[in-house]
This record gives structure tokens, C-alpha cells and sequence, in this order.
């Protein structure tokens, strides 16, 4: 149970990320990981406040969102993140956040054109845009799911809702919650007194590659 | 008399949230509670930074906002403070803001429209406009309460000055706070270049009645 | 001499309102004070960053802006701030921002206009624009005098430039540095998608007398 | 090797000024310095955050950017760096962001006009945009080289990707790099809802003129 112990450390500290990085106010955001080789996740408790997450508090549940270890009910998005493990067997990790600029993109249903290297580096394209769902089945789950399926990109805008993020693992969705928020804020503002220049697709192709391929230090063993 | 000391404590530490979430600057803005029980509530001193705040400089006034204890001068919003008390009994916690993007929206008169699945959460469709009204008589007080009356929101933009929110608890009136200034910020950014979509009448029901209900956890008993 | 003392620390502190109200980046901001019965005032030495400042740091200069006492180079805005003691006698304090919103204000020679009661309280109407000045003579310094001797706001906007405020006290002259960046930024805001709703004459009398009369606490003896 | 060892901790310690005046998020970023009288610089290596830098992890390499100290990759923009150094000799340091309205003029391809005497004062003119090049050659660097001989400015807008700044050290090219988003962001908002006032060509060189020989302390000894 020590494996499951890590995880719930590492995503415990992760949520600090969220607030950090001025995505999230008061409660509205959370990230979960997958627990490797079982059907289970770890996910933030509902309503509760960052200051007060701990390994100890995050709660463990099934792929249905079902609450299997924990005294807190789960987040209210757990069946998302749920429908996302359950779906997508190389995602490890999930994110969920209402980030300002990008849930302003999502508003509009206006996908986040890729005009710059950075997108092209970390979204291989656009960040598209998935439906308007309702909570309370699995519609935003299988929005999430269909829409990223047919894109490069590890982030999806739920229509009038927010975005979703995901990961190999839930440090490399939340680093994809961090880049969307940074991106949409920056288009956002390139486009309010202009029209940002579109990158040739070849040389979007060109720079994912590379950067999918050869950014960063080799995982340490 | 520990109860008075209890929330006299809770006031003066809900008020650390509003420099923390950006919705005030110097010393403008201010948190009150309701004293369950009595015809009294707690409120900021007029003109004391946040820095200073603390649970014995706190004051109590009467509903019709008499200082009763403490040796500083009360809010000079403390008048329509007492009026919201006076005449929403369910309402125990009242803040007032200034928050830059809501008061934009009311700068200009216009309501903040139902656009992201958060709004029909917390606020159950737009966030409304009240009067402009001058300070000194119960004109503030009295159009907050003619506003919210006809609304489901707990945040009411008044024209030219700036926010107020209700709640069960003053923690819940600060949760409005800076939820109202969190969308009024996002949707003003979509507004900027484009349209944002609107949620239909029927979904943002079914959004308010699930959140209203099911969010976050049983209050400890 | 304590008196100098109490005064170079006051000035110091000060300083650390600038960068915490996000109102300077790097050295580009500055507070003095008058002494008090003397042609002198107590300002921030030129280029040095906000973390360096110290009562010990500061330095004193007469109102033609030479060095008096201090082992550092003025300000190199010292002339206009030392300008502004000798031709307005009730002013104690003067300070001096490039604060982002308000600068683009006067980046376009625009007054930021009376559309909210906040403005009416601390500006009482408009906040005015200075002329274009070069820096070296008495240029910039005659612009704020004149500017602001036909308006009640203790803030200009020099063109192209950035902010003055005066006050009574330095802290006074702070607070309007604050607020003026405050409102600044909540009515351009409001002017990004649309068009705020102008506050009466006699309403912006009324809200003024008031502010000015009533707001805080009597000051401590 | 002890003056190497100053300048790994110099530049380990200018890193923190990125987030410090939010030019940066996640690992965005980064700060190189020559190594005086040697065909070497100091460099952050490549995907590490800014919690985690210090003088220890700093990377050296030569001015082709081949690793010649230090156990992990140098950023992947080190070819860049290493190529402004190899053909601007007056060039001891280099900074590189994406900083939010910088990238935004980027995005647009539009350089920033001398509206502020910020500008006019820090960059002696427009800060002007470079051409789009990929990375993986010498294109990126010859493109900030080839814009930044024909202009005073030290800061260039390299197009759809962020900015590049240089410096007499690596403290003034943190310097620039502050300036030009606080420069990008204030003429932005400006021409939000107008048009700024431009400043006379003989204006902008006098400034310049001044602020270049004028400003700041005298180097200590």
C-alpha cells in the first residue's frame, strides 16, 4: 500500500500547483492520477479548500467514480476523470480547472488557434474545443475522451464550462494546465488589437516532433 | 459572550480573504456577520487596513447600524450592511467589494449573463444590476434588497460603485465574492473578442438545483 | 535630528507599498516626504531596487533638488517631486509611478472620467492629464503644479509618462498612487465593452464632501 | 575557477527574478552570462524548474553550445544564446522569455511603438520584432543578431515565439527583459480602447541620451 501512499502524496502536492499558478479560485479545480496496474484513481474531495488537502484526505476511487478509500466524498467531477482512465489506457493523470483566458476561449466555443512556437511545442496544433455537458452521467467524460482522441492536443475547452488536461503522468497534466492557461491568455491578447500570424502546419509538425522528442532531461532512473 | 468572540474571530479572518483573492485594495472593502439571536452584527472598522485587522478591533453594531461595542468608528458601509440583515432574515453574512471586474459591469449598468456552467452553479442565471444610489440614507441598503429579492444570485452589481454578496454564513458571502469576481472576469474576456454562448434556461435549472444540493461536503456536525 | 529619522523611515517603508500594490517593476517608482519646518525632503536614492531600501539609504535634498545629506545620487525625479514642496505648501508627501493602467491613460493624453463613486470619493471628478515635459529642468514639475492646482485629484497623469500623486502626508500621497491605478484599471475595463454611465455633477459634490469629511478614523493624538 | 563559480551563482540567482515579475511559468525561460576572457558561457539547463536551480546545476558550455561542464543538458535554447555571444562581443548576458504581452506583439509580428518615455529612456526607440525561425540551427540567433545591430533597442520581439534581451551583463539583461513586458503591457492596454500620442523622434533621442549616461549609482569599485 506504500505505491498507493505516493500517490496520494504526489497528488495531494500537486494541487498546490493549481492555485500557484493562479488557475483556480476557492475550490474549483482538482487533479487526480490513475493507480498503476489497478482500476482505481486518486483524486481531491469535494469543497475542500487547497490549504487543507493532504495525502492523508485524498480520497481513492474505482473507474465508475465509486468511492472505495476515503472518510470524504469524492470531487464532484470524479466521473470525468473516471470515464477519461477508463477510456484512454495511456493517461495517467487528469486535470480539471476553470482557468480565466481559457474558459473564456471556452465560452465562445472558440478552439485556441496555434500561432505560436509554444503551442506547437506543447499542443502539436489548436486546442480544441469539446460539447456542452451536463454533469451528472458520463457526457463530459465521453466529451473529453472523443474530442482529444481526434487531437494532438493533452487539453480540451469544455464548451461554457472549463478545461481538462491529461498525462502520462498528473505532473504532465497539470504542466499542460499551466501551458493552456498561458497560451489562451496570450492569443487572447495578441488577437485583441490585431490578427496573430498562423504557423505553416509544416512547421508546427516540425517543432512538436522535436519537442515531444527531445525537451528535458531524461527521466532519472 | 464567547459566541460574539467567535464571530468577531471569523470576521476578522474572512477578512484576509479579500486582499488574498484580489478583490480589494487598501482599505477598501468589508465583511459583517450576523449575531444569531440578536438585533447585532460585526463588522470592519471604517478605514483600517488589513494588516491591522484582528478579532478586538472588530465592532458590533445594532441593526440599524449604532455602534455598540468596540472603540473604533463602524464601516461607513455599516448602514447598508444593517439593512440587509434587517429585512433577509436568512441571510447571516454580508461583503462588499470593489472588485475590478465587476465593477466594471457596473460601471456601466449591464448584468453579468449566464454563460458558464459556473454561474448557474453559484449564482443560478445572471448576476444583476441594483441602483446607483448615495451613500448616507438607506438607498444603498434598500436597493440590495429590492435586487436580490427578485434573483436567485447572491451578488449584486450597484451601478457606479461596486458588489455585494449575501449568505447563509459570512464564509458564504465571501465564496460569492470571489466567485462573482472570478466570472465577471472571465466573461468580460470572452466579451472582448467575440461572443460568448449562452446556456439555456432549462440547463442552468438543473445546474443551480444539483450544486445547490450536492456539492462539498455535510457540514460537521 | 529624530525627527529625520522617524521621517527617513517612514519614507523607506513606504516604498514597500509600491511593488506590493503592483505599482512599480524593478527602480522605476519613488516616495518622499517634506521635512516639516525646513526646505528639505527625504526621497529614494536613484536606480537602487526596492529590497535595498532603508531609512540608512535614503537622502535628503533641498527644494531645488541638491543633495543635502546621503551617501547616494538622488532620485533622478527628485527635481519635479522638490518642484511640487515649493510651490504647493500643503503638500507633505509626493509620489511617483509608471502604474500600468493609468500610465496607458496617459499614454494617450486621456483623463480616466468620474463614472464611479470611488472616484467621486478620492478624486473628486475626473483625474486629470499633465503636459509632455522633458526631465532635467523644471518642466515636469510645473506641469504636475499647474495641472493639479485647477482640480481636486491629488493625481496626474503626465503624457506619456506616467503618475504623480500628492497628499498631505506621504502616506496620503500613497494611498492616492493606489487608488488612482485602481481606478485606472476598473474603468478602462468598463470602456473595453462599452461605455460606463457618467455620475452627476452634483452627486460627485455630494460623494466628495462626504469622503472627505467622514471616511476613517480621527487621527490618533 | 572561482569567478566561474560567481557567475554559476549569478546566474542561478537572476532566474528568480523571471517568476518574481511573472515572465515566465513552469520551466519557460531562461538567463545565460559569458564567461570573461573564455569562449564560454553559463547557461540553465534544459527542463528543470526554478525551485530547483542553483549555482550547482548550472551547465557551461562553449560558444557553439557544446557542453563543457555539468551533469545535465543545457536549455535547448543555447544555441541561440551562444550565438549572439560569438557575434556581439559587447554582450555579456542573455535572457529569454515568453513573456505574456511581449509574445502577444510576437504573435502579431508588430513591434512595440516609443509611445512612453519608458521606452524612449530603456530602448531608445520601437522594440523590434525578428523573423519566425525554427529551432535546431543557427536561425533563431542569427535573427536576433541581424535585428538587434540595426536597432538601439536591447530587446527583440522574435515572431510567434517570445522575446530575447541582451545586456553589458546579465543583471541588465534581466533588466530588459522586466522593462519590455512592463512596456509591452502598458502601450497594449493603451491602445486597447485608443490611440497612443507618439513622442518626437529629437525627444526620444534626448531621453535616451540622458537616461543612458545619467541614471543610477555609480558602479561600486
Amino acid at each position: 500500500m506504500s505505491l498507493l501512499h505516493e500517490i496520494r502524496q504526489t497528488v495531494a502536492d500537486l494541487h498546490a500547483e493549481l492555485p500557484r499558478n493562479d488557475l483556480v479560485v476557492w475550490t474549483a479545480g482538482n487533479v487526480s492520477a490513475r493507480v498503476p496496474g489497478e482500476d482505481l484513481l486518486v483524486i481531491k474531495p469535494s469543497g475542500i479548500s487547497y490549504d487543507e488537502i493532504s495525502a492523508e484526505n485524498m480520497v481513492v476511487t474505482d473507474l465508475d467514480g465509486n468511492l472505495v478509500e476515503g472518510s470524504h466524498k469524492p470531487s464532484s467531477d470524479t466521473a470525468a476523470h473516471a470515464y477519461v482512465y477508463k477510456h484512454m489506457p495511456h493517461v495517467n493523470g487528469v486535470v480539471h480547472t476553470h482557468s480565466t483566458y481559457a474558459t473564456a476561449w471556452a465560452a465562445r466555443g472558440e478552439p485556441i488557434p496555434c500561432v505560436l512556437t509554444m503551442i506547437a511545442d506543447e499542443f502539436g496544433g489548436e486546442i480544441p474545443v469539446g460539447p456542452f455537458a451536463l454533469i451528472g452521467d458520463d457526457s463530459i467524460g465521453r466529451g473529453i475522451v472523443e474530442t482529444l482522441q481526434s487531437h494532438r492536443s493533452p487539453a480540451v475547452l469544455m464548451r461554457n464550462h472549463g478545461v481538462f488536461t491529461i498525462g502520462k503522468s498528473a505532473k504532465d497534466a497539470v504542466k499542460a494546465a499551466v501551458m493552456c492557461e498561458d497560451v489562451a491568455r496570450t492569443v487572447h491578447i495578441a488577437r485583441q488589437i490585431g490578427v496573430p500570424i498562423p504557423i505553416e502546419q509544416a512547421d508546427i509538425d516540425s517543432l512538436y516532433a522535436r519537442y515531444q522528442n527531445v525537451y528535458g532531461q531524461e527521466p532519472v532512473a
